[in-house]
């Protein structure tokens, strides 16, 4: 069979080919209504107007208003149904086969966009945003830092994926400006704390799953069907101040120190383009207790890295190669034990990974365990870092890439040199200098 | 100068005279539309017919739609001049020398709507729920109970509102049925985690303060003009799995023991309303960070009890009795706590003040103290109980009183026979009997 391709030109080193086809929220131009699109190449199609066009012509999306608003909720909170045929009805107009939008010169005009005249917005609205904790050798090596080696890892932690509640209100889309968190921290002993900027400003590489349809308040999902209540995934940094962190977690987690900012990417990509990069689950000893055990355990094969362009710099530094399938607990698993106890959840809330830290030094999700909370100097374009200093830029990049191969999961790709990168670039951090001042 | 009387007939028990006009959002029958509402003795007048009649004749609230909304946030975000203009002109419209309702047989007939036809609903929507631990007495008992006297209140505790982020979607109006969550426990020692209903199910009684205009990202809200928002006070009851609770809580607090349900009255009462209650709050030793420091620290002297009816049974049992005073942190210190990182919050925000427990053993706030994590009785109505059964009805009551007192605080209030209760009730619990059935 041959590889789908799209009458729009997309360059062989596109994160956006028609295997990809993320969703986001876009302005078309400043003054206009957000309205839901896909990206294509170097365009985003416009899904609204694909939809005033009639051209959603399956049976749950024809008579549906989902991509007429400001948001993908709906959509998301129509499930899976919905969530193919929107798939395939796009692949099919924009294929190069399919006249309908490759010669109407007045709707190409108006639904193809040329993704730099766009601003994107968040693509949801987050009822709820939790943050798990999935990653066992970030939970390691944080165990290792603050509780020393006999009990690195918390005895809970094998049987459960811990996870807090974050904030929702303080989650941007990746562009938006951090401003350096001010809080107390705490020296050493009985020493009075302090207050003022953070010292120990850190990214946390992180992926999250954007929730579909989500259920009732009583009524927990089963592990088996977790899967149809996630639409897709974006990528995460979940800004951390690691004084404020330390000074405050205890009893009851971590607050201040992370709901200053929490940066996600502005494109969706859905688990069914991530399906040919599906692999195994690592094996979980000890086995999980049956609500957590899964007929078929799942990760995905992404390659995660994260660049920091200092002030001034020309080019970014690589500081981290992780990937995706380094998770311990899967998707699914964190989604079932999220509602086990009846906790319901809503189209867009956001489930996050955690730091998704590999096995290798250099594949550590964050500066606190890059730099063993600041006992070592980072390397980074000439210059050093402990943690971030302000005007650095932080950039996450996520990509899944099969070469000549066929993959055979429900569809039949043939992925030549199209890889599916999964989202350009997730994040821009411009730290405000407001070191030393204390603005109200 | 005369007590402040309205033509609505208030007896002199009820929780709603004149001089409290509580804000809620109601259906007038199961079909209609939510609208906002205050509470006047037995009744609930409809605000959006006297917006209609154009009766809010004032410069914020003249031009705006804002209680034509089916949550009361849009008029949360305008502001303190705004809810200082509604409650005056609701006072004037509903008191006994004014005509304008009182002798518009038609009007008074669309408006005010007996409240035993009503439907309440969640006043607001709320985006994001942080809840506190800024009750002194019970941060002391929790420590005794899992930690032990030499450090029973962690060092921290002194020098910040400790606070972790809640789930905004289990978040249910009073009277609507918790269903008993399952999940891990763990016994003790190396023993494999249990699965299972919770057997800890507990109440705790706490206020949370709803947000009013709120702050963007990055600006932090100085404490002395922290009251500016917050709009109003409701009960809550922050249901707590403690088995769930003790086995997952470490390292990132409380998640799947607390998001299971958490309930709070239908009515706010406005901080204006509240007003003659205020009392100085408690000294803190050490003194607060600079930015913590206030101007003027206040608390608010509102009785507080707990009621449990058993199944069956055919009274309550008052099981505790407390008061919003004993609170350590008042709520404008939590506030601008939550911001001093740039933290944003947003019209509706839910901050819970934690559990409320006083010094005496007949005053803590939970189940958890009141029994010492189940070793000890408590008497209810002639059964006994340790934690909650199935069945059981919880009722958590507020209510301020002054008599013969002229207090002074902005305006002159008369308060005779006629006693500012916070709530009528804010919380019944019908637990679902879901004992040893695995339902998915």
């Amino acid at each position: 069979m041959a590889t789908l391709k799209s009458f729009v030109e997309v360059h062989p080193d596109s994160h956006f080919p028609i295997q990809n086809l993320p969703y986001g929220v876009f302005k078309p131009s400043p003054t206009s209504a957000p309205r839901p699109g896909v990206a294509i190449g170097d365009f985003v199609l416009d899904i609204s107007e694909i939809a005033r066009a009639g051209l959603f012509d399956t049976p749950t999306l024809d008579s549906s208003d989902c991509f007429l608003q400001p948001d993908l909720n709906k959509f998301l909170g129509l499930g899976k149904p919905a969530w193919k045929e929107a798939r395939a009805t796009l692949q099919k107009i924009l294929s190069s086969t399919e006249p309908v939008l490759r010669d109407n010169a007045s709707l190409r005009q108006k639904a193809l966009v040329p993704m730099s005249k766009v601003e994107m917005v968040l693509p949801v609205v987050i009822g709820d945003y939790t943050d798990f904790f999935s990653s066992k050798h970030h939970a390691r090596n944080c165990g290792l830092m603050f509780r020393g080696p006999e009990n690195a890892i918390n005895p809970n932690w094998f049987h459960l994926p811990i996870a807090y509640h974050g904030r929702a209100s303080s989650i941007v889309v990746s562009g938006t400006d951090i401003v350096r968190p001010r809080g107390q921290g705490h020296p050493t002993g009985s020493s009075p704390p302090y207050f003022g900027p953070s010292l120990k400003l850190d990214f946390e590489l992180e992926m999250a799953a954007v929730v579909g349809p989500g259920n009732e308040l009583g009524k927990p999902v089963n592990v088996n069907e977790a899967g149809d209540h996630i639409f897709g995934l974006v990528l995460m940094n979940d800004w951390s101040a690691r004084d404020i962190q330390a000074w405050e977690y205890v009893p009851l987690g971590p607050f201040l120190g992370k709901s200053f900012g929490t940066t996600i990417s502005p494109w969706i990509v859905t688990l069914d383009a991530l399906e040919p990069f599906a692999c195994d689950a690592p094996k979980q000893d000890p086995p999980p207790l049956p609500y957590l055990s899964e007929k078929i355990s799942k990760n995905y094969d992404i390659s995660l890295e994260v660049h920091i362009k200092p002030a001034g710099a020309k080019e970014s530094s690589v500081v981290t190669k992780s990937n995706f399938k380094h998770l311990y607990w899967t998707l699914t698993q964190q989604l079932a034990h999220h509602t086990i106890n009846g906790c319901n959840l809503r189209p867009g809330d956001l489930l996050g990974t955690g730091t998704i830290s590999g096995p290798e030094p250099e594949s550590l999700g964050c500066l606190l365990e890059l730099t063993w909370n600041g006992q070592k100097q980072l390397s980074v374009n000439g210059l050093t870092r402990k943690f971030l200093e302000d005007g650095d830029e932080v950039t996450l990049i996520g990509y899944s890439k099969v070469l000549n191969l066929i993959l055979n999961h429900g569809a039949i790709y043939l992925l030549n040199s199209a890889p599916v990168t999964l989202i350009g670039y997730s994040k821009v951090l411009n730290l405000i200098l407001n070191h030393g001042a204390i603005i109200y």
